[in-house]
């Protein structure tokens, strides 16, 4: 099979152009077939305060009420999906942006109201692999931003650590994934103080002990189950690190293992 | 040589909710291979005001600095494209939202400060006609938004119009091109206040005329030259009227013809 790369980057270096810039510079040399989706940021809570239109945030989660769709699908959809691309362009990469409406790519349902009322979020039920895959053979660099539709003509918004998750779960029929959730540290720390304390290899069992020990915060811990879904489902490798370090062979990462 | 339609709808659409499911009806029981380039309308005026951003205008062309151009890359590119995509999609047609950054498709340059600077406005230089067509060969119907790339990794502001105009030009290379300017009037009208005085067929010389006389105004003109540019660089037919009735057989909009 195929290398291909997912690769998902946060709010961190979508806020920072001079990071941003880093991050492109790196992602334009990676080789091979690539799929990068990205995130929010500061960008949408910024404007949202500007607008009075309030963010309710529970477990790392956006609430999003009717105001925060339309706001998280400009900002996410619209300007830094369409300012990545132009970057990339820029670059010489072929890029091309999508959202989950896009050619049907990312479905989803609404998350039903249980004891708290996400609003306007999105739960994948379907990604469209075959589409994934004809643009990805047209040698395009997908730019996907977590913005899904529920077939019935609603977007809605979806975590993007779950959008790379199933895209990249969705692709390994296809290609041998390898996966890189890119966030501001060097890996899964030890101590989240000792930037150097960085795990190499984070197995189930290890990681499973560290949450006993209280020492994989609540921003962690979706990132590292997504991680061993993606395994358990077919992505090759699982990395959560700095995309940039990695690339610069400054630091590896944490590797996450299924075993 | 296979028919393509281009469709371009202005702000009177896409503002008004029910006339945008009343237009997406009639597009989605188009057959053949369609593209749709669709413009801003007054979410992005309104939202401008909501942020304290100012929109000026000159000769019905908007202004665009830097906080402008945010803004209608936010709403133009993210959120009426992709709620058109998904409405698309709701009626079953396989919709792919692209704006110029996109693949490379629609490149433009800074418009050059003369007597007045129209900010981050951008004259396209090159339409990227075979990454179009293998969109439309994989029976994507693409919806376009007026955004446009310098290639350096600026975006740019670009008329709706012209983006239909410019498409449609590059596709007649490889389709027999209906372009259809679409908008709230049934046509190009004899009488600015008579709605019935639609005008059948407008040639060059029953055009020049009316604007001598008066008749054409400042909102009509760019239009009609658009039509006429269209016809000269080889799309086969170009109508100004209103999509949803020439679809619904209740007018014939204006047949614009080269003679």
């Amino acid at each position: 099979m195929i290398d291909l790369t997912v690769v998902k980057i946060g709010g961190n270096v979508i806020d920072n152009p001079e990071e941003l810039n880093e991050f492109l510079d790196a992602f334009s040399n990676l080789s091979g077939k690539i799929v990068l989706v990205h995130g929010g940021g500061k960008l949408a809570s910024d404007l949202s305060g500007k607008l009075g239109v309030k963010t309710k945030m529970i477990d790392g989660r956006r609430i999003t009420d009717a105001e925060n769709l339309k706001l998280v699908s400009m900002v996410f959809a619209g300007l830094i999906n369409k300012n990545i691309v132009a970057a990339l362009q820029a670059r010489g990469v072929n890029a091309l942006g999508l959202c989950g409406a896009d050619l049907d790519l990312i479905r989803a349902e609404k998350r039903p109201v249980d004891e708290v009322d996400y609003g306007f979020v999105g739960d994948i039920t379907n990604v469209n692999t075959l589409a994934l895959c004809k643009q990805i053979e047209c040698n395009s660099v997908l730019a996907i931003a977590p913005i899904t539709h529920d077939g019935q003509g609603q977007l809605l918004n979806t975590n993007a650590d779950t959008v790379a998750t199933e895209v990249a779960v969705a692709l390994s029929r296809f290609y041998k994934v390898k996966l890189i959730y890119s966030f501001e540290k060097l890996g899964v720390l030890m101590s989240a103080e000792d930037e150097s304390s960085v795990i190499p290899v984070l197995s189930k069992e290890k990681c499973s002990d560290m949450v006993t020990a209280g020492k994989i915060n609540t921003g962690m811990l979706p990132k590292t189950q997504n991680a061993f879904y993606a395994l358990a489902k077919g992505v090759e490798e699982v990395y959560i690190g700095n995309f940039v370090s990695m690339e610069k062979h400054q630091s590896s990462g944490t590797q996450v293992i299924n075993s």
